[in-house]
């Protein structure tokens, strides 16, 4: 059973999840190594279904009449559905509410060791509309007012299980970080008229120097003020605030894409550990003109430390310009040899 | 060489320090893990010094004759005083400035391997002492806005030199986090009058659950909203917003206390990798009613992941109240008799 805590020094609600962890002093053994591909049993396996919570949905067409891509609710959720979401004072300035929320896994493919990035275009879009399609269902839920949708791959970016897979959590509260966006945004809005992320990505269009790649519909840059090496954004060139509403034959060409960008990480970089959100609007922004959906990518190759716990800001030692010169250079053909490899 | 860029969705900077790594392909090898306590050649031990960047100061009665603290420029720094910090407009919404500012080492002891818990309390008084003294000696320099204060210990929590170390970095701009937490602090002060920390620290030493140990001057707690397990502040019980104002007499209680957390700390989890930060507040605010300065330390035992990254909140699955008691009932002596341990 979880609750959450309001921060009132930094005016942020913190997630207390106990059913996440063992006891205390087992905490430490958490961070244990997960040694990717060499598990005995992998609940996420087909034939293993039985072994996770109740299927919410899944999409057909896999291997020998099976499934291609499955939801299911994280055993160990962060939040739930089944609860209120009214805030308790509990005296003070110490004020808590109940864990209402969702915490779902897309797997997203049988396949235990199949990168995405190495997926055919169209088991990625599969992924991508299932994505969509979880985000659009939660909100149905009035209690929630904000979906992150993300995807961890490595240890290093915080994953327990390696078969690969997605996440959706659904929070009761929209996140500092979000407001702190949106609010920034809304800013340049009044002022302007136009939305900040379309004006930063025409920018970069211009500049050429951080582009990776780009089709008709998305273009892929390592942003001017990227926080951490090769930290590639996907955003797209007609301006939508809400991943909820992409149409669905623009989910295509964002697989396309997301496929070129992870394929290059995966050769330069020698399969980095990363981190992927779709950052999207909170609940009742989505006809907002201030916002640019977005994906985010966030290679894991250096550890975060004091300073930035005690700034917030970042050290990147990698300029994005030859960050995105060297993702450019990277050649796909010769890297394909061995395109299975996780 | 180093600058910094404006990221204008989010209003902070961004350090680009390229010196800080190798060239984009061999970025990766960076986090390589460091094995603690088994390299070769350590330049932060005595009879190395000659290996060190010039040194700033260093403090007498060390072991035979010796140095008992020492600071010396980082060899790789993030920022360096020799700049000039005006911004300069790149064009559109891309705004840098030049690195300017400083990034110091204190070595906390000519031991290799003492954690700094085990010191006796005359040592941690050095090097709190130092601590202060770098930070008062830096904020000389009008160019310079806030300090950040810091100490990693293991691989987890960022550590590249097993050799116990504190860092010291000066910013030319107050970082976002900085200005957030302060004006937060400010509107309760407009409000009621009052330092909300110094609320937040009577509600915990009322409520006494969270609270690990005090002392006349300090008290050590695990707050009622902490963001990771067992994170642990150790807060003054007499308003300043200062660290470098912290009269000569009140290292020495800080010292004692900050010794039994850290030894609660190591014996409890097994020497937890960890994060340590003096907050304290930015240039111009030293003699301010609504901060109070405080030692945060935050054990490395989760990996933040995509939800933390797209969300700015945080999952802890330990309560403070049982992390609390948890270490409270840590036998001290029982694990004393190990240490030296690192």
């Amino acid at each position: 059973m979880s609750t959450l805590r309001y921060d009132v020094s930094l005016k942020d609600w913190i997630i207390f999840a106990p059913d996440r962890a063992r006891r205390p002093h087992h905490n430490k053994h958490l961070s244990a190594p997960c040694v990717l591909g060499k598990e005995p049993f992998c609940p996420f396996c087909p034939g293993n279904e039985r072994f996770t919570p109740q299927e919410i949905f899944s999409m057909p067409d896999g291997p020998a009449g099976g499934w291609s891509v499955r939801v299911i609710p994280n055993k160990y959720p962060a939040l739930r559905v089944e609860k209120d979401p009214g805030r308790v004072v509990q005296g003070g300035l110490f004020r808590e509410m109940a864990g209402c929320g969702a915490h779902e896994v897309i797997i997203e493919s049988p396949e235990h060791t199949m990168f995405l990035g190495h997926q055919p275009t169209a088991q990625i879009e599969r992924v991508l509309r299932m994505v969509q399609l979880r985000m659009n269902d939660l909100m149905q839920d009035t209690r929630l007012q904000a979906v992150i949708l993300f995807k961890n791959h490595g240890e290093k970016a915080g994953t327990s299980l390696a078969h690969p897979h997605w996440q959706v959590i659904a929070t009761p509260v929209v996140p500092h970080l979000l407001r702190l966006k949106h609010t920034v945004a809304t800013e340049y809005f009044d002022t302007t008229g136009r939305c900040l992320y379309c004006v930063l990505l025409e920018q970069e269009l211009a500049d050429r120097v951080r582009v990776l790649t780009t089709n008709d519909r998305y273009a892929a840059v390592l942003p001017y003020a990227s926080r951490a090496p090769f930290e590639t954004w996907i955003l797209p060139r007609r301006h939508e605030s809400s991943f909820g509403r992409v149409p669905g034959g623009d989910l295509w060409p964002l697989a396309e894409l997301l496929k070129e960008v992870l394929s290059r990480l995966h050769a330069g970089l020698d399969n980095p550990d990363f981190n992927l959100v779709i950052n999207t609007v909170a609940r009742g922004d989505e006809g907002k003109r201030y916002f640019l959906w977005h994906v985010q990518i966030v290679p894991r190759l250096a550890t975060p430390a004091g300073f930035e716990m005690g700034s917030g800001m970042s050290i990147n030692t990698v300029l994005p310009e030859e960050g995105a010169k060297f993702l450019r250079d990277v050649n796909l053909e010769a890297a394909s040899s061995h395109p299975t490899e996780v």
